[in-house]
């Protein structure tokens, strides 16, 4: 444990005084540079070049910059008020087309704003809702690291993969949130972050947001994998999800399906930390779940730098499907699924209804 | 199968008109550039700054600097001539005290030279087995190759790590010789080669020495492996070896155990290609090889380009242990080895003796 009070949880976005101030997560690890955005252009141009990433905080982000931009219009009219709304809406989702929380978030807002007897009324409600949108991703966050704690030991190390974070989130993050709730509570996890090629999201947002925590991080290539499972006694390992099917089959980052059968083969469990909004219940499996390929400069180029023939034909998947039957539980704000996953994601979503 | 002639397999020393010619391999792949050697001194550089590398081919190129220069004693004095040879001899040594097959070329040189009845006879000598040490090797080669070939069938796809590559040897290499032996015979092997990370020889090297040869070669990241086995339909994983134990240890480049664990869990084969020279009888298990841990700075910087915070804790082994009852077969020049390697092992090593 370390009680060294300069540490503290990385977050990437915070309101205040009428304005958004956003953590630069493109500079990092290089500078910590935080941007202060005052109009709906900025919070566009921060969504679009990346600046902001993790879907929760798209979408928070995109709360923020919708409420922030109606907060200025001049007018006392709620027909033209709307209007414009509908149109800042329709501009700020344009800047992430394909991000589901950015699009939630913006809709969520507006239908909001149509139910207000007056622009001042709107104005106040978008706002506050914009905050709750934060609070309510920060509380879900908490609650899935608190619920991750009962199955993870502080004094037992844990490896993951990408990031998973509280920078990608309101607060906390997902995978990660029990490392750094466990350091508010004083303890001090050993967490091994594997690099995550092409993109490096482990080396430069993980590693630096768990020494930013206090938590004792260590980086490692992923090839160093399962020396390092064997060598430094990992005993579980726990990642994020993009999308998970009904029957337990997990997307996420390219990577993780190899960690969860070097789980299985060393027979350690295999967690999955997500909100309950990851799981997409208009598909059965993961069969159903389309593999992005992205470009090949992201492997043969680091930088600008390239680092492979220039006629080299490169296979870039940037996820792949990890089969629940893998996975050792699927760690939700609402409570800890245990396979059979149809059964146990189906009672679940029954009991949120 | 592509006929084109422009392809051949890519060799790193060539000896040609009382010179050494070597393939640049730091410069890869950005540039094929070939260095015409004449001193013992350049010898020596490019030993030291790594433009030779590979095992097999620092001893060739140590035992031909070594003739090089014994070519242009001007003595007549034997004693005098073996006084030079030693010096010389201690001198190139030093280029990388740790190479086995550099002490042991240069020692096997050394030896023969001092049987020599006049400084000419010694002079031809030397010469004459540094040509054999080259032609010995590829002559192993190709026979491991042909041996691999039994096993692998160019119509299914096979991964690897690293590169036990024919830049690494007198021609062929180890582990990729099936590939560049069958194109020889017209068949193109379809070989996913991993990128290798931290210092990327599958991306720099593997990938230009298999483009080069002809063979259809898709670079992934490491990361990659499990997803592409399954979505690639790949049949076998070969891999070259550092040191092989008597029960068939087999120590590689990082990332090699990891494999061997994703082979078991999908079944499919994992064979370990080299020389007979690398099983140390003296050690009894993989436990008994110590794993160097290399500098930080490879895995936090690419080219000098920081990709990780500068107080980022590293562990960064360089080898890993693959256990021998996860290697189907271990394939060398004399045969295949299979399970109980054990016996197997000491049964070829008695035959041998």
């Amino acid at each position: 444990m370390n009680a060294n009070t300069s540490f503290h949880i990385p977050t990437s976005i915070q309101w205040q005084d009428n304005r958004l101030s956003i953590l630069n997560q493109q500079e990092l690890p290089h500078k910590e540079e935080y941007l202060d955005l005052f109009e709906i252009e900025d919070v566009f141009e921060a969504i679009l070049t990346l600046k902001v990433r993790g879907a929760p905080a798209i979408g928070i982000a995109g709360a923020f910059g919708l409420a922030m931009a109606a907060l200025k219009y001049e007018t006392d009219e709620l027909g033209v008020f709307f209007s414009q709304l509908e149109r800042d809406k329709e501009y700020l989702l344009s800047s992430r087309p394909t991000a589901v929380n950015l699009s939630w978030a913006l809709e969520r807002l507006y239908h909001l704003a149509l139910q207000s007897s007056s622009v001042n009324e709107a104005k106040t409600e978008l706002l506050h809702e914009a905050i709750k949108i934060q609070a309510e991703d920060e509380d879900m966050c908490r609650k899935i690291g608190e619920n991750a704690l009962t199955l993870l030991d502080p004094s037992h190390p844990v490896m993951t993969i990408c990031n998973a974070g509280s920078i990608a989130t309101a607060k906390y993050g997902t995978a990660l949130a029990p490392f750094h709730i466990a350091m508010e509570k004083g303890k001090q996890f050993k967490v091994f972050a594997c690099e995550t090629r092409p993109l490096l999201q482990g080396a430069r947002l993980t590693v630096w947001e768990l020494l930013k925590s206090g938590v004792d991080a260590t980086l490692i290539t992923d090839s160093m994998a399962a020396y390092t499972i064997q060598e430094k006694n990992i005993k579980a390992i726990i990642v994020g999800a993009d999308r998970i099917a009904r029957n337990g089959d997990t997307a996420n980052k390219i990577g993780t399906f190899g960690l969860a059968l070097l789980a299985q083969a060393f027979q350690i469990p295999f967690y999955v930390a997500a909100p309950s909004s990851t799981f997409d219940l208009s598909i059965e499996t993961g069969k159903e779940i389309p593999i992005e390929e992205r470009k090949a400069e992201e492997i043969t180029h680091f930088s600008g730098i390239p680092s492979a023939p220039a006629d080299a034909r490169v296979f870039n998947p940037a996820f792949d499907v990890t089969p629940g039957h893998l996975i050792t539980a699927i760690i939700t704000e609402n409570g800890i699924l245990k396979p059979d996953y149809k059964d146990s994601i189906s009672q679940l979503f029954s009991e949120l209804q």
